[in-house]
């Protein structure tokens, strides 16, 4: 493929996109395909000659496009966000046509400056304390990280290698194979499973806290947690706070975890993976008191904000400790001694190679605004707010808890059963697409203004839709209150397992 | 920014890369900047207001440009390539414009089945047996992660969670805070730094064991290595073995390493990050003799094949062993059934969420077809072999060892330290760029066919410009034989101390 037919293909590629999100409405925002569809629809082996483009993207509208879940339609209401452009698209497309690995400062200079720069920017722009930022005088800074998991598992190998040196430094008979299998995080039973996992992949034990009625992690919860280990000879190394969990939304109170880990020396990390972004309002900033008091913060700015997944805003209140754990210096990466500002985000991360992700970060704060930025924001709070009325005006249905920044927990009042049935059967018909979640041992149907093509007009083809199916469900004698209490039981145990 | 200037921005990047790599033999391939330039060049803060994107390319190409190291450059033969082609810059728009998340099959199941087939594909071009193909009958496949670094975090953490199981199953008196320090893995001492880094990162001791004069880990040195160990109560885990070290592109024999680790129940892991992609040629299969011994495989598609960045194709003979290492189940994550055989792949990686990149592997197989890939990787061989006989035709010069694949190492006759003010003066004229290597404890350059752009004239262009700078230096009195003996002895400790 030479020059001229890229400009063509990647022309027709660009129209295709701007068609895409211009008649997004038209699909049915969930595929109508079985497992196996494209893999029997595709060739089995490669094809041994060139193929033109015309061909590839016959196939991409004919076998891949039905198979797709379009998470940036209207209609997808599912999980959280994932956050997309059309500023931050052509932002990657610059990334990938230069293709430079970002591993040293001298591997391509610009890519580590404008990411430092961006991250300042956008750390300023969420009302992050400034030693967060590279240009306080201090150590800290922010880092592109692919995904909010690995910003936690980041931090919890930061935290254990931290705790590690500082238990040796203060008893030297003391060796880390003593030290690390004795090593505790924390975090609330309301957790992403991603943090969970963290735990796994970084070999701690991670303790699900139990949170309060309104899914938030106490400071006496984590204090009586600390002392419980403690006085059985473990150490508490980490805790991954939530601000907006994925269940509920809901958002743990810094100001107390943060004394308490302070006080014992444990490494405090908060995921704000998607409601971080509500920072970029100064009227939310109240829900991130105590963040000065933290260590490391992430935000996933491909999530509620319009940058195209991969970019995992995470801050540093001191860079060093990644350095110190993650650096493995070889003679192939010497490199030229660059200033103390400007870091070697090699060692801030898990992969030694990097893409020029601030690009596309960039691309998107700058064609956005910052007024664009929160404008995005409150406008899907705004929705969300209308759609929580619009349940509540149907007395079958009751929001609980409280609506929360994009997302509004419902379930039918006649119970868990049916509110099961109702998301199922909604699923079924493939026009919405949300998810279920449990508040306090009840089931609920999670609905989150996703899209940032989302208007007034799809949220009342969501309610209509709902109230649509909902109306057709109480038709059928099928489920009666008499049945619930027991099923109910079956059904909250099983939601609890799956919790696990 | 609406669809329509969406086209207009998205054409505009098009033509512009277009004519960046048609171009780009124009640019110095370092950029003749200070650590700096760029954040002081650029606001501190983000834009209130949106912007024009003919502001952002503009600026693109006033502040940006000028601090890129041309990676795609065919001046470049630094480090090993990094993938890039027109092909897959377009199927990232395709994945970018799309902005799903695979996190299931439900989430997008195109995104998922073109994973499942393109990496059967790639797995059958580069004669990789059965068993680690979706469509043999076992529980094997292939998988695209991020980078080699994350793969073998991958491996380790899939070994270490088996050992465990092992272990505790045959003796449930054991625990896994008794078991878990035990743990030891291996590799050579001409790993790459990130296989280290893996080691650090999963929390598991690393053993840099020592490789013969060719720089490959022989099967009696990791046999020798186990015996200690296990004498020593530890317990052997995992074998990262390398086909192509990034020193010297040296391959260790897996029909030795292999024997040892299926005797002794260790998961063996293979590291072909950058000459993996030498198998799409049945002449070079002989290298990976043993590879059916195997657990793990990873070659990134993403640097000697024409992928872009990141694309790193790992196939497992039994993905169980993920997913029962990483499986955390949530309610919000509930899916449909599939069959067995199509892959939950957020239990196959780190993170939870994942781009479709597929669609780039896939964009490029097809318009390279089978036959263009393998002409890629001859073709570039062809030229190294090239330069090698242009160095060996100056007799002030070594190649030493004998390249291999794309790879070139060289160094002055006269020694160490004026091979090293060669390789800094070379640096400093930034016309081409090559790094530091050492073999043998002695310092050379290592010279990598790495662009896809690379032709004949290029090699004849870095080759003058390499004489030309020997000229200057052997012309400059400061660099006698006699001070050679001792100086020689402190560079090859530095050059042995960093490479630790």
């Amino acid at each position: 493929m030479d020059a001229q037919q890229f400009r063509e293909f990647g022309k027709a590629a660009i129209d295709l996109m701007a068609d895409y999100v211009e008649n997004i409405r038209d699909h049915d925002v969930l595929p109508s395909v079985e497992p196996g569809y494209l893999i029997n629809a595709l060739p089995q082996d490669a094809p041994e000659h060139p193929e033109a483009w015309q061909d590839i993207l016959k196939d991409f509208n004919q076998t891949i496009m039905p198979g797709i879940t379009h998470w940036q339609s209207p209609q997808f209401h599912a999980f959280y966000p994932t956050g997309s452009s059309y500023a931050s698209i052509v932002g990657n497309i610059l990334c990938d046509g230069l293709s430079v690995i970002g591993l040293s400062w001298l591997s391509s200079p610009a890519c580590t400056e404008l990411e430092v720069l961006t991250l300042n920017w956008l750390g300023k722009l969420l009302g992050l304390p400034e030693e967060f930022l590279h240009c306080s005088s201090g150590p800290g800074g922010g880092i592109i990280q692919g995904s909010a998991s690995e910003a936690t598992l980041v931090a919890l190998l930061a935290a254990k290698d931290k705790t590690v040196r500082r238990i040796t430094k203060s008893d030297p008979t003391l060796d880390e194979d003593y030290i690390k299998p004795k090593l505790v995080a924390y975090t609330s039973d309301q957790c992403n499973s991603s943090v969970e996992k963290g735990g796994l992949l970084a070999s701690m034990k991670m303790r699900l806290l139990k949170t309060d009625s309104d899914g938030r992690l106490r400071g006496e919860t984590l204090k009586n947690a600390f002392e419980e280990d403690i006085s059985q000879g473990l150490i508490p190394c980490c805790v991954i706070a939530n601000l907006g969990t994925t269940g509920t939304c809901a958002f743990d109170p810094l100001y107390e975890l943060g004394p308490v880990c302070n006080e014992a020396d444990v490494w405090l990390h908060v995921d704000a993976a998607y409601a971080g972004a509500a920072f970029l309002c100064p009227e939310y900033r109240h829900l991130m008191r105590g963040i000065e008091l933290s260590d490391s913060i992430d935000v996933n700015a491909h999530k509620w904000m319009p940058v195209t997944f991969d970019c995992s805003a995470m801050w540093l209140k001191n860079g060093y400790d990644l350095v110190r754990a993650f650096n493995v210096q070889r003679i192939y990466l010497d490199d030229i001694k660059t200033e103390n500002k400007i870091p070697d985000y090699r060692h801030w991360q898990i992969p030694l190679g990097r893409r020029f992700r601030a690009l596309k970060l960039w691309t998107a704060m700058r064609i956005y605004g910052a007024e664009g930025l929160r404008k995005h924001v409150r406008d899907q709070i705004t929705l969300a707010q209308y759609f929580a009325k619009l349940v509540r005006s149907d007395d079958r249905f009751l929001v609980e808890p409280e609506q929360s920044m994009g997302l509004v927990c419902f379930r039918l009042k006649e119970g868990d059963i049916v509110t099961k049935k109702l998301l199922e059967n909604i699923t079924e018909k493939k026009k919405i697409y949300m998810v279920a979640g449990s508040y306090n041992g009840r089931y609920m149907i999670r609905f989150v203004i996703c899209s940032r093509l989302t208007k007034k007009e799809d949220v009342d083809f969501a309610w209509t839709h709902i109230k649509d199916e909902a109306n057709l469900l109480c038709s059928d004698k099928v489920h009666t209150k008499a049945q619930l209490p027991a099923i109910n039981q079956i059904v909250a145990r099983e939601i609890c397992e799956k919790s696990k």
